[in-house]
């Protein structure tokens, strides 16, 4: 065998060309197969017709050196990935009487007869390892095509992850091409995606060139950057050498922006700085209603450095439990920087907190006005010392984004201010 | 022609074939299709790679009448679609002068010269349709292939949805075989998956076997289990006579777990309740640090009925900011009964709400006692009537799906509470 170097990815069963499910196996696959120096050339899901999944079997096979199929393993007259593949390899099938007994034992175990159906997944290609399935009944199998392989593995991803953790990615590794690709990703935030692709696009092309050549992509979601580095070679240490100084480059051509280039989400790096000062948060938030809080504390652990806060959703609220003069609302407006000043210094003061965040603004899509148009949004920052911050921004989007957007800025705001 | 019954989709460009990028056009142009009353068969990713397009068009055009295909139609020499598509349909490729005429304009309307390698996006297959694109530089394709249809599209949803809506959907309706897919979705929660499904699958057969057979799916999220119907026929009305008596069967034989049969989401149900009894809620959370609050106000306009809410992370706050009795702390322990009875009450009043919800839980992943483990919630509701409701939960999960399940919970406890 000429190594393993390229991957058709098979997703199977006629529930994933509906609106409602989608096909998550293949983008998990994807992820193990890069991991272990194999490229993915397509990816295609099909119903569980047997014509369709011959097809884009045949099409896979003479497209790529392994083709790793999911779904249509279970006891039904609907699941025939089994038996299109024993036939596109051109095998016959026979009955393994040790995964009969498998199977039967499972039953038993849980005090019931088996079934007469799932007898069907007793059945194997001659020539095919059974790759044994410690959580449900379908075991996967492997199955030898000529000089290429078909890998078949049950849908439900509970079964075929560590299936393929256990089963699979030790053989391809054995087989393997002797290369890995490895990857980096730099995380930023408070710029558009298209200031940070001008900024970094200079460096690009020096790294596409590079000894060991890198790519680039450009991810960007609701209020976070992402650059995804990656690179291919058989001397993995090398590999790692050329990324990390890419990444170093990267991170000096972009500047603050930059969040982490090791994984880290920005709510841990808050929490982070923090806890490295020993300081406690509260967050006062008006349009994000809870929102803020509750990215910080999906972090594990974040009672050490959380507080909590108060949702001053209605002006009553910013008054009453925050301290906000009345007056003040009434002259600025709830959406302006005295305002959120007097948000974050009341909630740091009444709930005890060293450091008080604030957000207050207008996610639409109603509440806008010429002078505040909806996407106006007020993040304040009092503590640890004694000057507030204040930023006003604009931001485009729907509600949600909005939102997400304000979200980020806020604890943007944080990170920088402690750094 | 006989008709559009059934669609192949192809999604092209190697990023999305890497772990970074998904295709998230092919779901949409899936549920597009399906109201047009066209199946989808197949599905698949190539990257930029002439042979590997080839191959999955060819393959999706003996498979389906209508092969639609997303990406590759910039300038670039990565850009294959146009030129592959062309060589399977068996067609020559001619410049477009109108075609290149508007991109040039395009260009000049931003005070720029056409890059030359923008000319390619007008070469058009002979015998091709043009689809204009109001938004970008690429248009769109609609190509004879014998008796199938190949529609080529851009790969960004800003540019494909509205270029598909306009110009797409009205041909293949015009084409179209006169039936229609219409569905409905009964929305539950409050029991898990399991007890559901097997409630309603009784009447899943009924469904399948009437005179307008009724497909049904059963789809789970943390806290939330939808039951999908789908039927087709040329007599829409007929059609959805049958789906709405279906919706009405299952409601019924699944009671009051089902909260929304018309696609209202479980907040906007709370919010709707709320509204028509005049009743203003607040909330008090621990564990979910503001997850509820921020889904209630996903819904436009939920300043009406949302006051705001205190998030007491710290046992502090909820001494401080929501008068619970240091005692009742000591002795119960911060998730217990009695508490998360203070914590709703101390909210509603302190906030002036007429409702008050709370919500402390243990989400984990460390915290859990042998007497509280990891997954233990209390929820409870203060008002609007004199006594207090209080609820003892148990979910498995992990944090993030703990917090979920909670607020669900809390959510439905006060949907059922006013209804």
């Amino acid at each position: 065998m000429g190594g393993i170097r390229s991957a058709g990815i098979l997703a199977v069963g006629s529930e994933l060309l509906t609106p409602f499910r989608t096909d998550t196996n293949s983008a998990w696959l994807t992820a193990r197969l890069n991991d272990l120096g194999i490229d993915v050339r397509l990816s295609a899901v099909v119903g569980d017709d047997a014509a369709d999944l011959a097809g884009a079997l045949r099409l896979a096979l003479a497209r790529a050196d392994l083709v790793v199929a999911t779904g249509g393993l279970g006891p039904t007259s609907d699941d025939l990935t089994r038996d299109v593949a024993a036939a596109v390899a051109g095998l016959g099938m026979e009955l393994d009487d040790a995964v009969l007994a498998k199977i039967r034992a499972r039953f038993e175990r849980r005090g019931r007869p088996m079934p007469p159906s799932n007898a069907r997944q007793a059945q194997v290609p001659a020539g095919a390892d059974v790759l044994e399935n410690d959580v449900g009944t379908a075991p996967g199998l492997w199955i030898p095509a000529g000089e290429r392989i078909v890998v078949l593995l049950p849908g439900p991803p509970a079964e075929l992850q560590p299936m393929f953790d256990r089963l699979v990615a030790p053989r391809l590794q054995a087989l393997g091409v002797g290369r890995k690709i490895r990857r980096r990703v730099i995380a930023a935030t408070g710029q558009p995606e298209s200031a940070i692709d001008e900024a970094a696009s200079p460096v690009y092309r020096a790294l596409e060139a590079g000894a060991v050549p890198i790519s680039t992509s450009i991810l960007a979601s609701a209020g976070q950057i992402e650059l995804h580095l990656s690179a291919a070679g058989a001397d993995v240490a090398a590999v790692d050498r050329a990324l990390d100084a890419a990444v170093e480059r990267l991170a000096a051509v972009l500047g603050p922006v930059v969040f982490s280039v090791d994984g880290r989400s920005l709510e841990q790096v808050v929490g982070e700085a923090l806890a490295a000062r020993r300081l406690r948060i509260a967050a006062a938030e008006s349009c994000t209603a809870g929102l803020a809080l509750a990215r910080l504390t999906d972090v594990p652990g974040s009672s050490a450095w959380v507080v909590g806060g108060v949702v001053a959703y209605d002006n009553a609220v910013k008054i009453g439990a925050l301290g906000v003069p009345a007056a003040l609302i009434e002259s600025h407006g709830a959406v302006s920087e005295p305002v959120a000043d007097a948000m974050a210094e009341g909630v740091r003061r009444r709930l005890g907190a060293d450091v008080g965040l604030a957000i207050t603004g207008i996610a639409g899509p109603s509440g806008g006005t010429p002078g505040k148009p909806v996407g106006t949004v007020v993040v304040a920052m009092a503590g640890p010392g004694s000057s507030a911050i204040v930023r006003t921004l604009a931001f485009a989007g729907d509600r949600a984004m909005i939102r997400r957007f304000s979200v980020a800025a806020a604890l943007d705001l944080v990170r920088r201010t402690l750094a």
